[in-house]
């Protein structure tokens, strides 16, 4: 959850407000953002500055919105995705949104901010310049030097060497590859690979890639048109996305190519692509729906082609590779970056990151974006580059860091803790952020249930029981308990054998039946664990 | 879990029986084998062969000796490893183990066995060829081909090329790199990685691989001779397969080389070589627990070196991660397979593949060993090389396959449940096999609880909460649920700060404590289930 706050005095800038989406370990749990409450105590806040339109850099940009009255700035297409974000919480308006200039600094308070226009997965995206009194700060966010950009736009490393003569003071780099070495290919690089996938294939085509990926999805463009294919968009996210980067003149579909779903299937199968949501074998998205043979539109089978065009995010290889060997089983032959040149990494590798700490020239150094391990590894390279111990500061959530011309020290901690929020149900107001208090007033409420994986039988369970949770204002149960009970055995009875069989899957469809029933019927939203037995 | 029948008539012959560790997904469970009532209906069991002694192929023996008077034949390695492990049955006797011979071919029934010893990442692995009557089946089990193998054991080719000129009916093969081009690189190509991450480094140094890799072993030992560095082995699985190893002739410590941990602990960090446990960060195991400064005897810091010498377990690649972050935050130095060439595969990569594939020309192949992806990749494979459709069969778990000199065909399928055994304990007996009417039987208890992330703190909780599970044998609670409450509160106040952070290792904890507390107290084996919430 990027969310970096620059402080002189009692004048503030925010740069990214992020949020993440919880692992397998937060249980009940759609959405995790920061903690806020930090930001009391932070004097003024003359403005938040978003680099890019990735969920983890803008995704709490309205739970923050809803508690400060700030401006956000923000190139066109991050600012369209916060407006759609926004549509969704009725008590947050957009008024605030504002445009964020690449051609003249923005006076914040005693900042002068400038941005840089940077190539990363998403349109775009921007480096951010804070000139202080103190000195230049840098915080590249996340970008790549690809020298070829698809849309032309990329990183200008004349301005980087200036800034570097000029004088940095801080900075702060994208560490997401710092332990890969050399350099990230370009984007274009990859359309051989796709073109090679697909060529010669005579039946269906689905790609799956990250929705804000727009540079992707017009090489997609270029290569349906190539290959005689019509495409359709399968999945509320891409078309969400596709629809904004059309609007700004980002994306375009030559006339006659966009055509729907349904369409595409009941047309010949080899002038068909889909470009398909669930790149992460999410449960509930379009491509692990497609491949149980569970979606309402589309279906593969012996003969289609799916590809895999995206990264793996740590943590996610199972129900990734769950979801292929069900595309497998029902015939389809999946390619993935594994096996061939289809997807590249937005963020810089090693040499490149080498290249910019070497043009910049800063005198001290953080490593933000990613784990330790990266922080750490992108330490040592800082150090291969020069820098002492001293001029380079490991940070971690909440740690507060004082530096001016002399010196760069730890300051301390801010409290920073995580805040949960409740998002899969039919409409989304900040007013349900979940926080201590929320929890231990609407209670916890367990769903056990026992699969049997030769059957899918399911002997006496399922149970539900439940620790803090008072279903009616009164305190009366008026048999909620046992009508829950009723939900989980429809949503079992409803799934497919190959649902009952994917753990992941089943514990995701649970959660969100149970948690619809149980705010219609008693207007709470505990937080809902369902647990898999298998036996 | 590995575990092949082979049968003709009511003659039977079992090849490996293998369990596996269960997932994340698997709460309160400690290991799998497979349901084996099937056994009961296939006639005579001559004996049962296995192939090497890695626990996914030989785990599940000492249940299958606990209802099944058979022979079992192993190699002497397999078999010492074997015969430790039903030391820990009280009700199965080792007296069916026998010598698996590699000059001379065993009658087991129809079926003539003969083995060839491969490479692979344990000693004494073997290859299986059964003559029978409608033709030769190979089946591979785990190999690759080393063509210099440490110990000096590998493939004879010309074997196998004999083989395939004597007519091969059936080949079933491992399919774990079949989606991986090239060939694997031999285990003495890591040698050179070792020594240059060890070499000129000052503090300790710790290496963590599979504690069965003994030729792995062997490497380090003779690095730790070149570095002057004594060696200490930490964590039992290691100290067990190394006793084994040493007996056997397999694995030599010069004198004054080995030495106890704590020794080593008091002196010169430039002369100590630890060989740990935890290559998949599993909680409980020695690695892990030393990144977090949990462990009795051992401790890092600043200077000192870890080396990651061994392959990250799909599933695994979070914990394995965490466990880095720890150490690096301790101030070690990190280094794995992703960025130094420490460790190689025990699995034959596609060009391996390809070659046994050419050399024994199989009328009919089953890929074996791997994910349907593997499976599928390896089968890819075959089409590669001229089998057609019908002469190779995709098979899972409980699949049935009929195979004479015309043809092979899928012949149903019959019950291959999964059995789940509770281990952690103090002792280990057949009788806790943990079946569908033992889970009925002693119910499930749900551990609730809730930790701050900022200050571990925990509020009104944990809860424990039950179903089917009565306490004492007339029924009464007995105070027994609120002591349960107590023990878990008793773990978390034990936890440090770090384990407090760390669900899956808090969550190992809870459970260990709680089952002990459980069986001490009620004779009873709840499947116990902890759920972690943050707040």
């Amino acid at each position: 959850m990027n969310f970096m706050v620059y402080r002189i005095g009692d004048d503030c800038v925010v740069v990214d407000a992020g949020m993440m989406f919880p692992g397998a370990e937060h249980l009940g749990v759609d959405v995790v953002i920061p903690d806020m409450s930090f930001l009391e105590e932070c004097g003024t806040i003359h403005g938040v500055v978003l680099t890019h339109g990735h969920e983890d850099h803008i995704g709490a940009v309205p739970y923050l919105l809803a508690r400060h009255d700030v401006p956000v700035f923000a190139s066109p297409f991050t600012r369209e995705l916060i407006r759609n974000r926004l549509a969704e919480h009725a008590s947050v308006s957009a008024d605030c949104l504002r445009d964020l200039p690449d051609d003249r600094p923005l006076q914040l308070g005693p900042f002068a901010v400038e941005t840089l226009p940077v190539a990363h997965s998403i349109p775009q995206a921007r480096m951010v310049v804070l000139r202080t009194p103190f000195g230049n700060v840098v915080h590249t966010a996340d970008f790549k030097l690809d020298p070829d950009p698809v849309d032309g736009v990329g990183l200008d490393l004349e301005r980087v060497a200036a800034l570097g003569r000029e004088g940095v003071l801080l900075l702060l780099s994208d560490s997401t590859n710092a332990d890969v070495p050399g350099f990230t290919a370009g984007e274009k690089t990859i359309a051989a690979g796709l073109d090679q996938a697909i060529a010669g294939h005579d039946g269906r085509v689905l790609v799956t890639t990250f929705s804000s990926n727009i540079n992707r999805m017009r090489q997609l463009v270029d290569l349906a048109r190539r290959h005689g294919r019509r495409m359709a968009l399968v999945g509320t996210s891409i078309q969400q996305q596709a629809e904004v980067a059309g609007r700004l003149g980002l994306l375009d579909f030559p006339s006659g190519m966009r055509t729907s779903p349904q369409t595409l299937m009941d047309g010949a199968p080899d002038r068909a692509l889909f470009l398909v949501t669930g790149t992460q074998g999410e449960p509930m998205s379009a491509l692990a729906r497609i491949s149980v043979d569970k979606h309402r539109e589309v279906r593969v089978g012996p003969g289609d082609l799916v590809l895999h065009s995206a990264r793996r995010i740590p943590g996610n290889e199972k129900s990734i590779g769950r979801m292929i060997d069900h595309l497998l089983r029902r015939g389809a032959r999946v390619v993935t970056a594994a096996n061939a040149r289809i997807h590249v990494s937005g963020h810089p590798a090693r040499d490149e990151l080498r290249l910019i700490l070497q043009l910049l020239r800063p005198r001290y150094f953080i490593p933000i974006h990613g784990e330790f391990r990266q922080l750490s590894a992108h330490a040592g390279l800082a150090h291969e580059c020069g820098m002492s111990d001293d001029a380079v500061v490991l940070i971690e959530s909440g740690d507060v860091v004082a530096v001016n011309e002399q010196e760069i020290v730890r300051a301390g901690r801010v409290h920073v803790g995580q805040v949960f929020i409740d998002a899969t149900l039919d409409e989304v107001d900040w007013a349900i952020l979940r926080d201590r208090r929320r929890v231990a007033g609407d209670g916890i409420v367990v769903a056990v249930v026992a699969v049997d994986r030769e059957n899918g039988s399911m002997n006496e369970f399922p149970e539900v029981v439940s620790r803090g949770f008072v279903p009616d204002a009164d305190g009366a149960e008026n048999g909620v308990m046992s009508d829950a009970r009723d939900v989980v055995l429809r949503t079992l009875e409803d799934a497919t054998p190959e649902e009952r069989a994917d753990e992941t899957m089943l514990k995701a469809r649970i959660q969100t039946d149970l948690k619809r029933f149980l705010r219609r019927r008693t207007q709470r939203r505990p937080l809902i664990i369902p647990v898999i037995v298998e036996l």
